[in-house]
């Protein structure tokens, strides 16, 4: 049985996908950001990054979307949401996600999370109008150079899909168009309407 | 035959001491950051992301450093560099990874490369002002919850000491007194001493 420690309309919305994909076991707690919970004493004794996504297992606590992800898809290699025979196929996945996670979330963060990288009221507001364009020319790779189609790795399914449909999420947000992104908006709407994918993001709004 | 593109001083160094350490055969190109050709055509042609590391294998080309890292190992099991047999061990090592690029290594970014998320002058003096405490807070992290000693992940030497290292090379440029982090401190001089290190830290200076 695994816990999953999420909030809703965050990258931990990718994990949550994939726990499901697989059939794992598992169960969800939401961290309450409205209410600063990722703070608290009590969740900072289960992940001290104060963060989400936390995923426990029955060997430890895991965080970081790439490994969470890498964990369940060598946990469930039946599901084979990843190419784990093939070392180079395997990296150019890791090399999606990590894009993910240090270039295009940390892009997107520059929006309400600038005090991570300056106090200033002024500077969080650079920050934050320069947003559109960071996050637009971080997804215009994935467009065009990345992206194979019709999923993120050509025929296969993977959980790049399921991490590339988290972030791709907060595009009006940040101010991007996405029929700038004619690929990936039309990869959004295909993953929306996937069952699992659905479910799990009215589970999310839920609540649950 | 693998290419690693390469700079001095940056995160490719983890990925240059790895493929040294399991016996690749392998040659290096240097990019000149100071004279940007990391932004030419030539270089934008092998790695649209005008960074550096760049690695050229027999199927093409990866980037971003937890992925080589974790390729460099797939393709070299024999040198132990990684649990491949452990998925929760090998999630701990990508998780480790992961956050030294979307935390430590997005922390330091801020000194030098915070035009890429503001334009404003005094944004980016905002942002560099910061620097030493993001990252010494990032450090701070691996030094009291995610070091288990004598090496990043217990008895275990891996990939994760490599890139430890080469981001721990920073700290001072960072305005971090390594004297506040004595189990990294001791760790960054170990792997100084460390032959395989100690000859590419050599070599890189020596340009090739």
């Amino acid at each position: 049985m695994y816990t999953l420690y999420y909030a809703p309309n965050t990258c931990a919305l990718a994990s949550h996908i994939a726990l499901e994909q697989v059939g794992a076991e598992y169960q969800t707690v939401r961290v309450d950001f409205s209410k600063n919970e990722q703070r608290s004493p009590d969740y900072l004794g289960i992940n001290r990054k104060g963060r989400v996504p936390a995923l426990v297992t029955d060997r430890g606590m895991l965080t970081e979307t790439p490994a969470i992800l890498m964990y369940i898809c060598q946990s469930f290699p039946e599901a084979g949401l990843a190419p784990l025979e093939d070392a180079y196929a395997l990296a150019q996945v890791n090399a999606f996600n990590s894009y993910l996670c240090s270039t295009v979330h940390v892009a997107h963060a520059h929006r309400m999370r600038g005090n991570r990288w300056a106090d200033d009221p002024a500077a969080l507001a650079a920050m934050q109008k320069k947003v559109p364009q960071s996050v637009a020319e971080a997804f215009a790779l994935i467009e065009n150079e990345l992206f194979q189609g019709p999923w993120v790795m050509g025929e296969r399914y993977s959980v790049c899909d399921m991490y590339l449909f988290t972030l791709a999420q907060w595009l009006e947000a940040d101010g991007v168009d996405p029929a700038r992104l004619p690929k990936i908006a039309d990869h959004r709407l295909r993953m929306a309407q996937h069952p699992v994918v659905s479910k799990i993001v009215a589970a999310e709004l839920a609540g649950h």
